[in-house]
């Protein structure tokens, strides 16, 4: 991998990560927050769309590479210390969350207890199995 | 620190912590990540503001302490695998960033530079030392 300007500007943590916000790049709407390594970054500057890093499968993951909801880049920000990263994109699909909702962030604090609060726009199953 | 279903629902990382995006509840700007453990989960839920854990001090961080640019809850939600948080705040003074800027995601990539594209609304230094 060449490594370049703007990626040696991130600061990487011990296991060469950084946290990525991904927002709709027309609503504001938070969709998620993923990883990405250096080459993760590159691929996605390069290819114009999210490659995150998954933790758990510990391989680069193009979102929506088997559910076909892949983000297209619109705007790519870092932060003032480095250490996270902000993408603005356009969600194909209308749909990023693995649970068929149209986000991740579903789950909102009512008195103590987490309430379910967007509805499952797809069935998971009909989608993939798991993105 | 009593223990209650909430917090025992997020899935924290090694150290004890969850990524956090803080989000303006209004326009939907994504102004920070930081990141929080339980009991600062804790103190945000009961005191209905902002309060982080700072991986550099090693100490709670009641956000807008020093500044006065504290943040107001108004919505907190969590994602589809509990592992990050989203707090929709009210934030005091228009600036959640050190830097004396609205909000921490300012560099934008152009090209393969990444390039500061929001003012500095307040200088830093009649602002505190550092937030």
């Amino acid at each position: 991998m060449s490594t370049t300007a703007y990626l040696e500007a991130v600061r990487w943590n011990d296991d060469g990560l950084v946290p990525v916000i991904a927002q709709d790049w027309k609503t504001g709407r938070v969709l998620m927050l993923a990883w990405m390594n250096a080459e993760a970054l590159r691929c996605t500057v390069e290819e114009q769309r999210a490659v995150y890093w998954s933790r758990s499968r510990q391989n680069l993951w193009r979102k929506g590479e088997q559910s076909g909801n892949w983000q297209r880049l619109h705007d790519l920000r870092l932060d003032c210390d480095g250490d996270t990263l902000l993408l603005a994109v356009e969600q194909q699909g209308g749909i990023a969350c693995h649970t068929g909702r149209e986000h991740c962030l579903y789950r909102r604090l009512e008195g103590e207890n987490w309430i379910d609060v967007e509805p499952v726009l797809k069935d998971p199953e009909t989608i993939y199995g798991r993105d």
